[in-house]
C-alpha cells in the first residue's frame, strides 16, 4: 500500500509518500515540501500546490491520500487561507480518484508518537525510528506530511488487523 | 468587458455574468447556482464547484473573474469550509489566465446599493434597476453572484474613466 501524506501550507506544503503494508515493513520513498513564493497572489500560490500534488499523485499513483485536517489557531485569518491550500489538494486528489483520509493534528500525533500532546520533537523521532531512518526527515514540514502517511497507514490497516497482530512501533 | 462574479459557497455557489463598458450600457448575460450535495464529501463538493467555475469560464471567456471575499462567520468551521470553496476556485481563474478581483461583502453592496449595510432586498432591487430586469435574480445567491461582478465592472472601470464620466445608476 503506498500513502501519499500532506501537511497543506500556503507558503510550504510537506508531503511524505510512504508505502508498507502495516507498520512492519514500512519504508519511505520519498519525502519533500512544496514552497510558493510570499510575493505571489493566492491564486497563483494555490496553482503551484495544486501542481505540486497533481505530479506527486502522477508519479507515484497512491492508494491512499491523507490529509491534515484543519488546525484552528487564533489567527482565523491564517485558518482561512489554509483552508484554500486544503481545497486545492483534496481537489486533486479527488481529480486522481484515490481514497481521501483527513486526520487532525493531534490524531496525527497519536497515531506517530503515541499521545495527542507529542511535541514535534517526539513526533520526528519516532517517524525516525518507525521508518529505520538515519535522521528525521528534513524540512519539519516535510516530517509532518510523512507522519500524516503514516497515521493513515496505521489508521488504515487496523479493520484489515486481526485482534491478534501488534500495531505499534517497528520490533527493535 | 465580460466579468464572471461568484459567490462563493459549499452547498451552493451563485454566479453571474454581465457585460458592458461601466455601468452605462451593462447588461446581464446569465446567471444562476452550482449545487452540491450536502452527503457527498466535501473532495466531491469541491470538484463540482471547480467544474462548474472551468465551464463558465469556458463558455464566456470573461475577462474579470470577480470573487466575493471571505465572510467571517461566528462559526469558524464554516467560514473554513467556505476557504476551501474559494481555493478551488480561485485555481479554476488562475489556470484559465483571468484577472482576479476580490471584494469584501460590504465592499460589494456599497459598489451596488451605495452602502455596506444595505440589506439583501436593497442589492436585490438595485440589481434589478441597474440591468435593467423584470425582477431579481433568482436564487439569492445567483443575485449575490451578479453583485460581485457589479462591484468588480464599477471598480475596474474607475481608472479607466476620467473625471468627466458619472460612475452611478443607470440613468432613467
Amino acid at each position: 500500500m503506498i500513502v501519499l501524506g500532506i501537511d497543506p501550507g500556503t507558503a510550504c506544503t510537506g508531503y511524505g509518500v510512504i508505502q508498507g503494508e502495516g507498520m512492519h515493513a514500512v519504508s519511505l520513498v520519498e519525502c519533500g515540501v512544496i514552497r510558493t513564493k510570499a510575493r505571489e497572489p493566492l491564486a497563483a500560490r494555490l496553482l503551484e500546490i495544486y501542481e505540486g500534488v497533481r505530479e506527486l499523485l502522477e508519479r507515484h499513483r497512491p492508494d491512499y491520500l491523507s490529509i491534515e485536517d484543519v488546525f484552528y489557531s487564533r489567527n482565523v485569518r491564517t485558518t482561512v487561507v489554509l483552508g484554500h491550500a486544503r481545497g486545492v489538494i483534496l481537489l486533486a486528489g479527488e481529480q486522481a480518484g484515490v481514497s481521501i483520509s483527513e486526520f487532525p493534528p493531534a490524531a496525527i500525533k497519536k497515531a506517530v508518537a503515541g499521545t495527542g500532546a507529542a511535541t514535534k520533537e517526539q513526533v520526528q523521532f519516532m517517524i525516525t525510528r518507525l521508518l529505520r531512518l538515519k535522521s528525521a526527515p528534513q524540512p519539519a514540514d516535510a516530517a509532518d506530511g510523512v507522519a500524516a502517511a503514516i497515521a493513515c497507514l496505521m489508521g488504515a490497516n487496523v479493520p484489515r488487523m486481526p485482534a491478534v497482530r501488534r500495531i505499534g512501533p517497528v520490533p527493535r
